[in-house]
């Protein structure tokens, strides 16, 4: 029986999804070859590339506007690596909202001077930091536009004029947003957009070049453009399943479609965490993210109860982080309306029961 | 219909894996869950990376020696990096047996000094140097076991007191060898260990600590080892595949069991190219290898000919490198005697009609 998957990343993918990737393993459209043993190079694994990096620009609205798409491998953390290889020649401004934000920071000090602009660490990074200044002399903006442990989200982007960077690795395709105000954005595919293994680095062209120092070819967002992503071996079950994904996002209605259908999903958790004198949420209010919702317990005692009662009812995934504890869910994109419902009933039976 | 498929990388894997890897897509041993969803941090998942890195060590007769096995991602060409970071003090010595150590002084250069001990890029590459010193005043040696392009393998590994460092992508788990003569050995999964995206490395825990810069994270083999090779997301699908691929090979008699079936099957191709006029082998006879037979015809206008034919008799991937030209026949671990017994007996009936 299939589980309510609120697993936080690798999380739940769209059923079709598993469906059309299954059989892909067995048989790749009738290929007589599996797609884990298709030649990178060959034509029909060039075309699953050479369509995941289009939907991608598709989706988020970056087509013919200067944007490259790339499938790289090594999750954000490499990302937290490369952006300041290819980006930070003096100095960078980085918000911190979180764990993510933090070690994105520590990775680029390597490399140059960095400006925390802003942190909610004193508050464990429950709510997001809005009156800040961006120093205009600096190379780039760094930010992350959701916080998977924690449960928040910017709602805006600050008003800069200088590059912005973000990583979007938890709540890209989730939401509508002025995409073509960053100048690069990355995710790790695990969580809206694929399996665990790639991850996906938009950015604009213009932004790069001009950095002094010599960059490994690896770590050179250049040289994989120059390559159209496959300067290597790309990660291509992870591509293709990302552009399965892609596919499937387009039938919802892009990312307007989705956007509706994921609002709906945290209106009936929130309100569910704010009525029931059990829960309390975790995130200030103003910040909640709709693609992870934290919420702990009024009454430790009743940990046990409710514990049981939603693995029960087939729900996973549902422990928060050891740095918050309590519980988080995981609503992403393909996240059914359905599950939520059933962790909102256990919520409610928890409470007549306690 | 299934193709006999001879691509040189990502290759051929054996058929239960496929299919057990397929029926893992939809769910995972009967957890209600696909692979591509679970928790990289759940129970089952975690038993999933630690057997997998179990299995590689002791294939290789690695276990309880000091060696530490990591799952990590960028294949071999972010180990051309990753290497140089770690060990490269001062001074390296490396052996350019073809593209990819080619490559790997070419990264290794931006980190210190390096001495190319030999080459044969004097005669494209068609042999392995032999009479070359390794001077004792290096960190380490660099060696490619295997050269996928050209069809060379190392058959010996030269003597020398210094830590020796190797690249065994194309080779690994199909021939035994003193591995515990290696400091360090790596290898993307994508030919006789699994699909692209996860990349094998193999490193003597006392070899590191040594050099004084300050490593990124996810370029440091030390941060990785602390975590289990789980200090970010790990490519999971690719690492449950290796896994099944690394059980397997168990089933076939491990590394001693592979050797016999890859010789015979070696031994089959390479007789027929050189009893018949038509084809001319590429590499030095006692430098070819097993994994990758290279091979050209002696009258280019029997090309038409004998690529239909090839074609026709459902066989895939043949073609050789852009920098050989002619043909390549790939052999890895999961390709069936059956299948080069297909391409012999083509290559018999182009001689016959020729």
């Amino acid at each position: 029986m299939k589980k309510h998957n609120f697993s936080p990343g690798p999380c739940i993918l769209p059923q079709p999804v598993f469906e059309k990737a299954s059989q892909a393993v067995l048989d790749f459209e009738g290929s007589g070859l599996s797609i884990l043993e298709m030649s990178h190079r060959s034509k029909e694994f060039v075309a699953v590339m050479e369509n995941a990096r289009s939907l991608a620009l598709e989706h988020l609205g970056l087509r013919n506007k200067g944007y490259t798409a790339l499938f790289l491998q090594g999750g954000a953390s490499t990302q937290f690596l490369m952006v300041a290889y290819n980006l930070l020649e003096s100095k960078a401004a980085y918000l911190n909202t979180g764990t993510w934000a933090s070690k994105a920071i520590k990775e680029a000090k390597l490399f140059g001077e960095l400006v925390e602009v802003a942190s909610s660490k004193d508050a464990n990074f429950n709510y997001i930091p809005k009156d800040y200044a961006i120093p205009s002399d600096v190379d780039y903006f760094h930010c992350t536009s959701n916080n998977t442990i924690f449960g928040t989200q910017m709602k805006k982007l600050p008003l800069t004029d200088v590059p912005v960077v973000c990583d979007m690795s938890s709540d890209i395709f989730s939401r509508q947003m002025n995409f073509s105000k960053y100048s690069l954005i990355y995710a790790g595919a695990q969580k809206n957009m694929g399996p665990a293994g790639a991850t996906l680095v938009v950015v604009k062209d213009d932004i790069l070049g001009k950095v002094s120092r010599v960059i490994p070819s690896m770590m050179d967002y250049k040289v994989h453009m120059g390559k159209d992503s496959m300067f290597n071996t790309p990660p291509a079950f992870a591509v293709y399943v990302s552009m399965l994904t892609l596919e499937w996002l387009k039938d919802q209605g892009g990312i307007d479609g989705m956007e509706k259908v994921n609002n709906t999903k945290a209106e009936l958790l929130y309100n569910e965490i704010d009525r029931n004198p059990l829960f309390v949420g975790f995130a200030a209010n103003e910040d909640r993210s709709p693609m992870n919702a934290t919420f702990n317990l009024t009454d430790e005692g009743a940990k046990d109860h409710f514990d049981s009662m939603w693995k029960a009812a087939n729900i996973n995934g549902l422990n928060g982080h050891r740095s918050v504890g309590g519980y988080r869910a995981s609503m992403y994109n393909a996240l059914p309306l359905s599950s939520v419902q059933v962790l909102v009933d256990v919520m409610q039976e928890a409470e007549r029961t306690a």
